[in-house]
């Protein structure tokens, strides 16, 4: 197996794209991919200033990583979850990562924000967890991207998640959620811009990017995944791949060129209003999801119900 | 394993509806279904001239013996597609179920109507054999069945079918085909209206049906059929199926649902025009993919190219 370009030994091969790369023009294909996708969905501009979301998982430590590397202003910001001790080792590892490559990073502690950790959450709150820190995130990462100025908001999502989460959507035909599928959505009503630049590239290539590079990434998985369904989908997806090259990409390009933002003919955007309590958009009613999360575990019975699970 | 009905042994498991039934109580959940089926689509109505395209298969007989049991007013129509043996032993079942059922039966020859059988045809032409004969097919059950006078084309397609189509026009997304897959599509431009009362019923459920009914169809596969890709599209969704009971359905029925004809800003029917040769509606040019394939087949080269192959 020789490298498509100049014909070495290649060490990785990619038969979506029916080629093989050495270590250097595997590297040099990779940026070009994060490049195109930053170019194709009009993600920001030479001089925008970048938040990168970091777990410390490979897919945002490559993330940012290459957006370093293409030249762009890109800071971290890391979220400590409190779960224990994964979330201390991925801080250790976002810390590190940040002093080698001399990039501002800001850290955050869900404790601070909620009042409580993610593990301390999931024993209060009766919703599946993983939606739960979802939202805690989203709402964190968007305050905190306004709060300190930056325009952009970058995630580590490649194709890989982003056609699981296609795929779930589409077995459901999940209306909001198809609208909104898209690498870039612009900033609006309260929202930072949102931007996906490793959406063209595969978990495979991440992977490889990351090794390759030799970026020490956290690659254990959270306690609380197990059983996730993207997981399943994404198995899914792969079964399909393989007898089909090329499809898993095809299916989300084809989507975000033909259909996204073009589905419906009501077309109306949901309906959005400031949070009373923190100005945060919502669709939940008065108050956001949020702080009404926030309400339940730090109410009277906070700490009742923490005796009760602690 | 009980009958959710009446509590006698069942003899079917339905984990997708939550249910299991008996002998008695199946046949009356799968004419239901039909019936479910012919009113949620509005596909004809009581004292409709149906005429049901019949290959011979579970699918199809099942189809006819069901709308005979609903009571309606349905003729077969079978094409021999002269692939030796199967088609003469396809139609010899379909002959003994029409005389058992005292139903009218219309019978073509494939030859009769193009010039040449489907195994000639696919020796010929270069492209792939199964969608020159669904070509062939759709052609021939449209002309006939506006000749003979009926005023709905009814084809045993199930669910699973249905299905497997709908996962491989998203994987792909199609836009062409995604717009006109309904159950019903209504008579236009010289199209007669088409509808598939089985949509509802899943493969496992219509084969039930077929064996309880002793319905003695032909359980050969088309030689041409190895590898389709349908297939491949079915054993997907089954595996999805097997860890998300009712998700094939739901995907299909929400897809029908919300989807459907509402896919597109630009909702634009495809513009076709009569063939010049035979008028039947075209978007393939002056002359449809029927009179094309059978100028093919039968020009000058016909009896040489035939010479070669034989």
């Amino acid at each position: 197996m020789k490298c498509i370009v100049c014909k070495k030994e290649a060490v990785i091969k990619l038969p979506s794209h029916h080629s093989a790369f050495c270590v250097e023009h595997f590297l040099q294909f990779f940026l070009r991919r994060v490049d195109k996708a930053i170019r194709r969905y009009r993600m920001f501009h030479a001089n925008a200033k970048i938040l990168v979301a970091v777990s410390g998982g490979k897919d945002s430590l490559v993330l940012w990583s290459s957006l370093l590397e293409l030249g762009y202003d890109a800071s971290g910001i890391f979220i400590n979850l409190g779960i224990e001790p994964n979330s201390d080792i991925a801080e250790d590892k976002v810390k590190q990562f940040a002093k080698e490559n001399n990039a501002q990073l800001h850290i955050v502690d869900v404790k601070d924000y909620l009042g409580a950790t993610i593990p301390e959450v999931n024993k209060i709150v009766k919703k599946p967890i993983c939606s739960v820190c979802g939202m805690v995130r989203r709402y964190i990462l968007n305050s905190e991207a306004k709060r300190l100025g930056y325009s952009v908001l970058a995630t580590g999502h490649n194709l890989d998640d982003e056609a699981a989460t296609l795929l779930g959507n589409t077995l459901h035909w999940y209306e909001g959620y198809l609208k909104r599928q898209y690498p870039t959505l612009g900033e609006e009503q309260g929202f930072v811009r949102k931007v996906k630049p490793l959406v063209l590239c595969s978990e495979k290539e991440t992977l490889a990017y990351a090794v390759i590079r030799q970026i020490d990434f956290d690659s254990e998985r959270c306690p609380f995944s197990r059983g996730a369904t993207s997981q399943f989908y994404k198995h899914i997806l792969n079964l399909i791949e393989h007898d089909m090259p090329g499809t898993k990409q095809n299916f989300l390009c084809e989507f975000f060129r033909k259909m996204s933002g073009n589905i419906y003919n009501s077309s109306e955007k949901d309906k959005l209003t400031p949070c009373e309590i923190c100005g945060y958009p919502t669709s939940a009613g008065k108050k956001c999801s949020f702080c009404r999360l926030k309400e339940q575990i730090g109410g009277e019975t906070y700490m009742s119900l923490l005796e009760k699970v602690v």
